[in-house]
């Protein structure tokens, strides 16, 4: 029984004569980065110009029909999980970069072209995009934006929404419009920031204007080793509190720094607790005048053994660890759960001790690598996914943390997104009146809620049924994933 | 006759006992910054606490009432304009800072403490708060918020907008929600951020979490006087082009420098063409590597002479000439109206020779003196309120600047905000699709239109009325004031 409408199906035909029907090709569409949970869309569009997109979109809504859009599937949360009754539209063809403005220092790029493929066609002029989340090898700026993802220079350069200046939108009837431009500020209400983090539940972006920085002409990179979890966390407020703002500071615990040290050979201290990554960028004096703040500020807070890379070649090294980490954890066990919350800086060294005593209760390994002066935390929580009851401990753990982060006045995302992995916790973290203004603002742009259904905002009665109490057994999570 | 049901103003007086509708008193309350339209509230009150302003919305709400919230009415768009049949809320009692967090750096403030209030306050901690209107002295962050200001510094700290990381709004339902909160991101939709510019049209300010930073330990300033204007106005892009990033980068012309030397006795040179003044700040190393840097620029962009001041008391004189701009002009013309657009930098030049054509064929002066580095321009048009025609000539004059932005790729606010005094030019910069999203995001928000209806988002039954051809007749701007 087809999941579509014949009259849909063949209507959307005539737009998009190479939509994808065939179950076997749709299967490789089941999943984004958030593996755990899959489902086969509907159909498959892949469209190559903004007039298909208009058409199509247009059609969905006339039809009621959902419309999940995705760029190349790596986003954490499930934000791209496709929808069974639905169309998964991916963006693979808008692919090229449109402008490139030296002087005004902008981009205008399509929304499948990659994070890194833009700071490498604008290295020439010296520029770069500054936003770097782990997967820039591969996500594309559309959904880089879907997500307001950000990465180990967002301490510094800020999210996607702070390095973007416009955003070219197919509205749910068929409308294009254009928000923000390439000033600072723009009038009327501000639906260029809201655009960000909206996780394709507004509309389908066609192009998008990046804010480009001029590369610094230094970069220095600190490995700072301790052997005390604490004195490694308290030492990131050190920091910042000296007024130091590093291009990016990273903590590893040393599950994380073995596992690392373990693929890639980075030189890693592999006895340490914990290590901090401390990258220092700008012109020759200022990086020296940070550099020389930074080791006091180091050795103060009781690092063991400080490594300063200054060449291309030491620094790459460093980060490579770093950068590998994930992969490096999914070596030493089956499966990995990477958790995405955000705590103030000052919270670090307590919040690493619960999660700890969590691990033990529940029974499951973890490994903590993140992004440490932004108070980002990304505990990979190790379990057997051929294992029932290590799948249920691990979403257990994982609720735990999210709630641990609300507790200490923090956040359940700090650039991966909600998507479907959080949507039971938005219970926790909102009240039922800013529930009820996502809504309005989602109607607002999507009155017959065909965009993105079931990702990001909880109904209030999903909210009323799997309420707060509810939410602790973890094993009941996902099971109703048919309902989205 | 009064403007507002017995019915209702006996309910609200048992909320506000001390609510003002003394019709004298309330002529004190009867514009903001842009005296030139003027209107008395129904009825004022100036809430104590966050239970009272709550109850008052609600009422307001019930009995469809306009409510119009100002802080200390510094607004240069007439956004804080009372409504004659409505409540005008003055925020003057929210004056405490709740709380300052040394470590992580924030402040929690009420919405009428000042701007330069917040400074002062956190001094002693070596902390500051970035955005700087130069109404700072008197502005409220509530007011800051509503218009998203800006300031001499947000080219290198951003716009009010990146420097609030939470607020607490109260919804005409009586409902308090918290927006944002202490971390970098938030997850949901980004209502945080849409509150920033939408003056006062979706909420209620109540409390507002701010972002600190930590005071650098070395500022210079650079005053450099060129005999062309095109020249000052092509080094702007210049230095930004060689990724110096100012603290500051400000630039006035003939008018501006002699009206502010003659009022202040800064020290300017009387006979420029135009000068930049440019601030640059962070470690001893950072500045002078960007003072080395800087002067080159300066003087391959042909600059006559540059004056370099460190200690603070020449900082301050240099500072003061430009702080004092627009009173400076308010002394050699009886009245002036002061524009607000953003160009991208590039069209400098361009643009300001094309003013000096605007200014001859209206037949009045301009002074211009604005925050080049962001490429928000400041225009001051110089007329005589007591003459009409003059009066005419200078709003037609203004809304050919404003166009002229437009038609740059700029917008027709920088940081001002749209208010009363820009909503037809909304219609020339904003599609029907456009509109119709900021209506239904308002609406999301308040469904009964309570909230400073008229202000910010023209209807499209009077973009239609006061469409493009017939903006351009200034004397058409204003007339209609009674259909707010």
């Amino acid at each position: 029984m087809p999941a579509l409408p014949a009259g849909f199906i063949k209507a959307l035909g005539r737009i998009s004569p190479s939509a994808i029907t065939d179950p076997d090709r749709l299967a490789v569409y089941e999943a984004d980065g958030l593996t755990i949970v899959r489902q086969r869309p509907g159909l498959v569009v892949i469209p190559e110009t903004t007039a298909e997109v208009c058409a199509l979109v247009r059609l969905c809504n006339e039809w009621s029909v959902p419309l999940v859009a995705r760029g190349a599937g790596t986003g954490l949360s499930g934000g791209a999980m496709p929808h069974a009754e639905g169309v998964l539209m991916v963006m693979a063809r808008f692919n090229q970069i449109l402008a490139v403005d030296d002087r005004a220092m902008t981009a205008v790029v399509q929304p499948g072209v990659t994070n890194l493929g833009v700071s490498e066609a604008v290295s020439h002029l010296g520029l770069y995009y500054a936003p770097d989340p782990s997967s820039q090898l591969a996500c594309t700026l559309g959904g880089n934006v879907a997500e307001n993802a950000g990465g180990v220079h967002c301490l510094k350069y800020g999210l996607t929404v702070h390095n973007v200046l416009g955003l070219k939108v197919v509205l749910p009837d068929g409308e294009l419009v254009t928000l923000g431009g390439d000033n600072l500020d723009s009038p009327g209400l501000d639906l260029l920031a809201l655009m960000h983090g909206s996780e394709g539940m507004l509309g389908v972006i066609v192009e998008v204007t990046l804010r480009l920085l001029p590369r610094p002409s230094q970069v220095r990179v600190l490995l700072a080793a301790f052997d005390d979890i604490s004195r490694a966390a308290n030492t990131v407020g050190a920091i910042i509190g000296a007024g130091i703002l590093p291009a990016g500071l990273e903590m590893m615990d040393g599950p994380a720094i073995r596992a690392a040290e373990d693929f890639v050979q980075a030189g890693y201290p592999v006895d340490a607790a914990a290590m901090l990554l401390i990258e220092l960028d700008g012109d020759e004096d200022e990086v020296a005048a940070a550099l020389g703040q930074t080791l006091a500020v180091l050795e103060a807070g009781g690092a063991r053994e400080v490594v300063t890379a200054s060449s291309q070649a030491d620094r790459a090294r460093l980060w490579a660890g770093r950068k590998a980490a994930f992969p490096a954890v999914g070596r030493i066990s089956p499966d990995y759960y990477c958790m995405d919350g955000t705590i103030p800086r000052a919270e670090l060294a307590g919040v690493l001790a619960r999660i700890s005593e969590l691990s033990n209760q529940h029974g499951l390994a973890v490994a903590n690598v993140f992004h440490a002066g932004d108070g980002n935390l990304h505990p990979l929580i190790l379990f057997d996914g051929s294992r029932a009851e290590e799948v249920a401990a691990a979403l257990a753990f994982g609720s735990d943390i999210l709630q641990l982060c609300i507790e200490k006045g923090g956040t359940i995302t700090g650039e991966h997104g909600v998507g479907v992995e959080k949507i039971n916790e938005m219970c926790v973290q909102f009240n039922t009146s800013e529930l009820t203004l996502f809504h309005g603002v989602k109607a607002a742009f999507d009155c017959r809620g065909i965009l993105n259904p079931g990702k990001g905002i909880p109904t209030l009665s999903r909210c009323a049924e799997f309420g707060a109490m509810r939410m602790k057994a973890g094993e009941e999570r996902f099971p109703e994933l048919e309902r989205f």
